[in-house]
């Protein structure tokens, strides 16, 4: 694979967050959370990216996070090019690497990809030329790096640098999850003290991805005196393809309302990457509570967006 | 419903012309009327909202309007966020106030709505932070407020600031168009001498609506002496709804040629909101004859969709 | 049809390659070849259009030409607007006049239009103000005139400047291709010693296009000794529309591989104006050998299309 650190550690491409090392993660943290203020808005850094051109390469739709790519990208100054291959030149024949290569030679330095095949931003990232970074923005199951990213800070912020006594369950479709997968990275990078995973038995990934993670497919018990919560999506498309029963099944087993939230921490937070199935995996009261962070981590993830942009290019 | 404008009487959001004092109508328009040049381009106004960040978020199509509003946000200096939610998480189940409130805690500071349900962007209003302010840029039949302040503009420029001696009739659809009950709040607010409203009986709205105006299924009478033609779009939808009989019937009872015109004042002018459907409710003669300021209206859509995002954001 | 220079021999429009004066072509190169590193990103020349308005309006979607201009407009500094006709207004019933006028009335002072009918573009700049300019982005077959100019800005920079010792082979669904004619157009007026067409009997032009031009069916006997290559891409439809075979024979027949490259001069260059459909028209080791100056021409494509806008607009 494309090492995505060059020899003085920098980062070249932001692939994975598997084997990133702590003291890179961490760097990207604290400028995440030194922006926090310029990610909301202003002119201050517009200088950072003047001049440069980023694209938002996405073989699979997410307005979302693409507006989250755009919104950091423009705030450092750059210009920035919304590519939808969904709908262009890839359903021409073009091969993925082509229309990359071809924007590429139009003056892009950095590309922000989502694509739905597992490491195919990994796979693209070996025929850029050198000077031209990549951002993993979700490539099938395996990885979302900078959601991972976000989620740490938003962690940090609500209970310190210091992870070690926090613990922590990922809740729901674990298996389909490319969130859930960058997190658990990040969160075995940063010493996580416990690492609980859930879901019904059909949702569970393989053993390799739940390395060190204590795993139940009882809800109430994976909550007992949890410091965090985090939910995930469910896919409506699970029903159709029968690896769950039915809507109103899953909320009774796994989704999270007040009640339940009630036997882990009293301070526990709650996380989830959205967009939010409200009623299925989320009650509303959860959802819109005291202790969800779903809107902080919004916001963090422009300002980790920022950081990593500009530890990339500038 | 939110109040859209502050202690002050500045505009906190742009909802409704319905009950909008005359003296921020008319500020509006003023400021809009000296911003005319600057809404043709130029750098002049960029610092107005410089670092500051505005989304379209239309639930339903419309180039038009977006654009409109995309020029005037850049014109001032704003970032510019293009979130098509007809396409977007929406469809992943997301409420579009999740949707909302997710892009605004991405850092954007104003919201330009459309959404095919009457009232949804006032509902939307409840649920954002103080200082965001959105735009109604066309809710369901209920209203068009910035289309209805252009056409205030168009007229104010053609006919002067007094309207009380002003006959002006609302021709065809007006039962399912937000532009003509926008048009009729400014109108009456504004002090218009005459309103005259025709089209086919199943194309008129309720009492409450008609309120105040003449109301009659004759075209020809309707035209007499009028110093204003406001034209609506017929969506040809109303066919297949059985809602009219063909559109050469409609042409023939409520299209507007030059023999028709001649019954108005000689000095009348005709708008449109766009897009239009020549052959059918306008002929081409009228459409791009002397009397028509359906260009200049567009003009001015960039100039109203200034002065009303500086007056929010400013 | 409209006069696309004015009195003084400066662009108003670019409409076609066909009849555009040598020494306009030939300042329109030069000044793209000097334009070679600003394309490529960079502020230093964000001046010149600073303030004015691009509209890209594309009847027929077509990302990567779209990009290409919306990077030259903006590395010029002017606003650029996404204007997508192949989902909007004209689906409601416009007409492209009116779409083109509205957005014009916006204040915008040059559009980049593609549209599928042979000459729409030349159509529509009769209607638009003195003071606006058009680009042809593609009209149907009709031409490509901006993919013309990259492609002898390509040569140019390959083989020097004069193209009178140049045997130059086009390959390919000649009879659909507007690129083929505007190269062919562009061709004839640098002076290119010779011109071949190639291609099956189903897939060649009228003799109008062809005039001037050597004809044959035998690929192997168009590529002896020839000095460059144009390939076409061949479009998938052509199979269901049965003017080819398969694609299979198609290859075998029209192909562009290593052995068959052999033919032609040791120092041959081969161009395609993309998208690739590598195993089809083009083999790997032909799109990525050292002979390939595709991405070169993809590049000179920005420059070339702010040479134009600047033209136009500065």
């Amino acid at each position: 694979m494309t090492d995505q650190l060059d020899a003085t550690g920098k980062l070249r491409h932001l692939l994975t967050l598997d084997g990133l090392p702590r003291e890179v993660l961490e760097r990207l943290l604290d400028r995440a959370d030194a922006l926090r203020t310029p990610a909301q808005g202003g002119t201050g850094m517009r200088g950072v990216l003047a001049g440069k051109a980023v694209c938002t390469l996405f073989f699979e739709p997410s307005t979302r996070t693409r507006s989250s790519f755009q919104l950091a990208a423009t705030r450092l100054g750059a210009d920035v090019l919304t590519f939808d291959a969904s709908v262009s030149s890839t359903t021409k024949g073009e091969t993925a690497s082509d229309t990359l290569k071809n924007i590429e030679a139009m003056g892009v330095q950095a590309f922000v990809i989502r694509h739905q095949a597992d490491g195919a931003v990994a796979a693209l990232a070996q025929d850029v030329q050198p000077g031209t970074a990549l951002v993993n923005a979700g490539d099938g199951r395996r990885g979302h790096p900078t959601q991972g990213l976000l989620d740490m800070l938003t962690l940090r912020q609500a209970k310190g640098r210091d992870f070690s006594m926090l613990k922590v369950v990922i809740v729901g479709d674990v298996r389909h999850s490319r969130v859930a997968r960058s997190d658990l990275h990040a969160l075995r990078t940063l010493g996580a003290g416990e690492i609980r995973v859930c879901g019904p038995q059909s949702l569970l990934p393989d053993d390799d991805t739940l390395q060190g993670c204590t795993v139940t497919q009882d809800f109430d018990e994976a909550l007992e005196g949890v410091d965090v919560v985090m939910m995930l999506r469910l896919q409506r498309e699970r029903m159709q393809e029968g690896l769950i029963h039915s809507l109103a099944d899953y909320h009774r087993d796994y989704g999270l309302g007040m009640d339940r939230l009630r036997r882990a921490a009293p301070d526990a937070v709650v996380l989830h990457p959205g967009p939010m199935n409200r009623g299925v995996e989320i009650d509303d009261a959860v959802a819109d509570g005291r202790q969800s962070l779903i809107l902080r981590q919004v916001a963090n993830g422009v300002a980790v967006r920022m950081a990593v942009l500009e530890e990339l290019l500038g």
